[in-house]
């Protein structure tokens, strides 16, 4: 039997990106074009076309299994996705049916970007060894995908998994969402970075300084990451702080779906052993007990790759 | 074809309730005895074993579906019951396989008391209408159930459920659990009443004295629930902040699981419709956008048939 191939297709605000994937989760060949997210939905979906089309062109006459996209956005059922954030004048589109005109003989899957990160690491990273577990994306927000029995819970709408707007403080600070106290008001961009900002100017040693040329506007929770690797200690103490609160809301949903492991993706995850250490400290301090013994916190393994392999683990 | 029964069996710490249900949801004959929880598992068994006897006799030669049973604690897939609060020397129990060895033609069927007056709202009663809800029991304390695709969502080990144990203040009081600012520290038993005892010093008029008899160490969140039935203002208010401080875990668990209706029962959600709109209030006005314009919070409609109905439904 030969080995299957599927195209996977990581649409991002800034690029498309389509990877040649094989059933055993290799990246054979991949591509990347621009979104032009700003020309509207029209435009984008030739961008797909254009990167999907070449892509084609590098499966040598194998049959791909079909093509996999993971669309940022709400996405339901029958492949609508719906308003995708940074993408101009997209409402609802429905993105499986179009690329099905498009490309009629193939097999066409569509989900949410967080969803299909959290299916690539339950196929091919971190998660297959568990059946069970919260995958969370921290990067600029915080968002998620939930596997449950090896498969993705979409919920009733395609909305689960957004554990970034749990309350963790029910009279904390307001987020863009309209709640109070998200997580991700804490520990997303902008809040970060502005705690992160105010330590500074107590601590003008920090190697954060260097990293955005002493633009503080430029402080994003990507450098905080950086700079932990470099040894920085502020840098460190806000990360420990911000996965010390991470923890309570993965302990949250933990107790209420009866969960153990949580698989850390996104840019911030990637800071180090000791930012894992603190939420898995976090979480277990907080779940009921018949769970505690069991808490893992990992990390996630396939980084930038999680968009395309997920993609395609959609249709492979 | 002769409409189906089932034993339903609702296992408390004071007392097992045992009723004849029909497949339409009727309890159609029931009968009570004492638990004799102090005395460990075998009396308990026991007593389960004397209680659905006698309820066998009133079947009239009719066939039943099986026996059900909801019991306290976490029951695992095989009906093992795990660590029930307020039953003596319960650690673990293989329930379901020595309910067999007793009725060993009957099918048999355990799960966690919260669980199935879910399942029984789910099948009989508010929660007909909707595949998908959160089921929240507000009472001495705040637990919980999930229904998916109109069946239950136990978790991979059986635990899920638990709203109780959401933090909504990580800085929050210590719960019993060990974490902090679990919902349930604030609005269980023992926070709420303490908060009304400290609130009644200087609101000497307030009819919740007259119901404890002026004895604050009797005050529970029932009779709460009692005064604001008559009119009771104090009361009224404290109930209206607790349904808030609810409505912010109903709304974390909603945002990540993608639910948009939530069903309350338990002793305090008859205090009347001001609470469900404190809570639902509280939930609109903190879930993500997509959600809001349908989110439904409703009263449970089984009150304490839901024990009996639920466990019967297990089998029917």
């Amino acid at each position: 039997m030969k080995p299957r191939i599927a195209i996977g297709v990581d649409l991002g605000a800034t690029t498309v990106k389509t990877g040649v994937v094989s059933s055993a989760g290799k990246i054979l060949y991949q591509n990347k074009f621009p979104t032009n997210a700003q020309s509207g939905p029209p435009a984008v979906l030739k961008q797909i076309e254009t990167s999907v089309s070449e892509a084609l062109t590098h499966i040598d006459g194998k049959k791909a299994a079909g093509i996999g996209i993971g669309s940022p956005g709400v996405v339901d059922d029958d492949g609508v996705v719906k308003s995708p954030p940074n993408i101009a004048h997209w409402d609802e589109v429905p993105l499986a049916r179009q690329l099905q005109k498009i490309f009629r003989r193939m097999r066409i899957r569509v989900e949410n970007d967080a969803n299909a990160a959290a299916i690539a690491e339950s196929r091919f990273g971190a998660g297959k060894k568990f059946d069970n577990f919260l995958f969370v994306i921290w990067g600029t927000g915080v968002g998620g995908g939930i596997i449950l029995n090896n498969r993705i819970y979409r919920g009733p709408s395609g909305g689960a998994g957004e554990i970034g707007h749990c309350s963790i403080d029910y009279n904390g600070p307001e987020c863009n969402c309209g709640n109070r106290g998200c997580v991700e008001a804490y520990i997303g961009q902008r809040y970060l970075s502005r705690r992160t900002a105010e330590k500074l100017k107590s601590r003008p040693d920090s190697k954060i300084l260097e990293l955005v040329n002493g633009d503080l506007s430029k402080l994003e929770p990507m450098y905080l990451a950086e700079a932990a690797q470099k040894r920085d200690q502020l840098a460190r103490e806000m990360l420990v702080e911000a996965g010390t609160l991470l923890g309570v809301a993965i302990a949250a949903v933990m107790n209420v779906m009866d969960l153990r492991v949580s698989i850390i993706g996104g840019g911030v995850s990637a800071a180090g052993g000791f930012v894992l250490d603190a939420i898995e400290q976090s979480v277990k301090s907080r779940v009921l007990k018949p769970l505690q013994s069991d808490i893992r916190v990992l990390q996630a393994q396939l980084g930038n790759d999680a968009g395309i392999l997920g993609a395609a683990g959609l249709v492979l």
